[in-house]
């Protein structure tokens, strides 16, 4: 599928990308860059990986896919320092939880670039918890700007399928409205749960029970990714915040106004839902 | 520990909790009555049962303690129908996730009733589900009112210690504003953002990831008990929703206002809180 493809940033992601990819005998050679020395010594001793660059620019130089997995607000800049050692043929992705900034400011960097979102993940991070089967069966969302080849986008297709991903299609601004609301919602919720739940008696921790723990378990995730995310996708966050609140100021209103007919009706809408997830 | 204990309402729990004390050698005879004859024919057939009755009173006649296991609205109702076959030295407990009304009005009723929530359970309700080793780790909480025999409450926790439980005792007040928080909150934020999410695109659902879906798990239980559940604890689940809405409405306004360090600075209260758990 490929001769040769470079990482950039390879943690969890970039690394399992790169492991799956080398077990499927998809690729033959695998280039990464990290900004740290001591993550760069780590992937060069990863049978993933062939070769390690102290600048990313050489990392890329030679490779006919770029995957660039670093923090959302990185990947822009990232791709600008590269964009100049790149061929033209050079086809250049990512995995970023956004995509319409990314996507955007990609466009003015002049690299064949198109975004994508493989949906898959875990809040232990980092390449020590590589693996190849990490994509395998869950979601991946490509998005191609109008301009993009068509080739381009059944090639991205193509690789994301060949490790085991279920691939759609859409707009960069239609895939930050769905993220919005089916994975920043549940984090930004179950973060503020936690952080609620923080100012009140510590003694009560002891008494909750799987439920607690299962519905915030992403809140677990890196304050410091998380909060670049929510910026990055800030509107359609908000939105989705709004929507949210009419719909738990509802169930509020039933509760107070004692309307059991319409509590139940809520919570067997929320049943219905989660039964088909 | 006991001759002849009763169950009324043999479901998942009150089928667990009879199963774990004949499997310990803990409760010699298990009485059962269910409103259901399918579930009495059910509950005869099963290793853990001795004896069905068709009526309530009828079951609890001879029996040292008696644990009420259905759904919180018919606890009373149910205490006050087999008020009169009960001997004075029988002890009455239940299972209900509330406790402030129940133990109020069981005063009410002369008999000898201490509250008590054992915090196991599963989405999988029902009798077929009963399994000895339920209760094994998790956290119960015993609410006797001022006026409890030392001795009763010794008895109580006894019996959830025999079974595996880490037990807490505390007021029936202070139990509801405790599972206001850590149970019931989290239970109506995850049906609330299941009822949202089902007005939105279906096609969204495949794009949904392990996030969701462990988020909102709880969301899959019975409508109808939890609407009891949420009416029971009205008051209490009124207050955490406000407290909920505040610390939401924080977010939002960091987001709105683009302060990243308070938004971190929430997020990494959140994931101290959810590391703790």
């Amino acid at each position: 599928m490929f001769q040769q493809i470079t990482i950039l940033g390879p943690g969890l992601l970039g690394a399992s990308l790169a492991l799956a990819l080398k077990e499927g005998g998809l690729c033959q050679r695998v280039h990464a860059w990290s900004r740290r020395a001591e993550t760069r010594a780590q992937a060069l001793e990863s049978e993933w990986c062939d070769a390690v660059f102290d600048q990313p620019k050489d990392a890329c130089t030679g490779s006919e896919l770029v995957v660039i997995c670093t923090p959302v607000e990185t990947i822009v800049p990232l791709l600008e320092q590269v964009a100049p050692s790149l061929a033209t043929h050079t086809l250049v992705t990512d995995v970023g939880s956004t995509k319409s900034i990314i996507c955007r400011e990609a466009r003015g960097t002049g690299v064949n670039f198109i975004g994508s979102h493989p949906m898959a993940g875990s809040e232990r991070t980092g390449m020590a918890h590589a693996r190849a089967d990490l994509f395998n069966g869950a979601a991946c969302i490509v998005t191609p700007l109008d301009d993009a080849a068509d080739t381009d986008i059944a090639r991205l297709h193509q690789l994301w399928q060949a490790i085991g991903m279920q691939v759609t299609t859409c707009s960069p601004e239609q895939h930050d409205e769905i993220v919005a609301h089916v994975s920043h919602l549940p984090h930004l919720l179950a973060s503020s749960l936690c952080s609620y739940l923080a100012s009140k008696n510590p003694d009560w921790k002891p008494l909750s029970g799987g439920g607690l723990r299962d519905s915030t378990r992403v809140a677990a995730g890196d304050p410091i990714l998380w909060k670049q995310i929510l910026e990055q996708n800030r509107e359609e966050v908000l939105r989705a915040i709004d929507g949210f609140e009419n719909e738990l100021h509802a169930l509020k209103t039933n509760l107070l106004d004692q309307n059991s007919s319409a509590l139940i009706a809520q919570l067997e809408r929320g049943k219905k839902f989660r039964d088909s997830l």
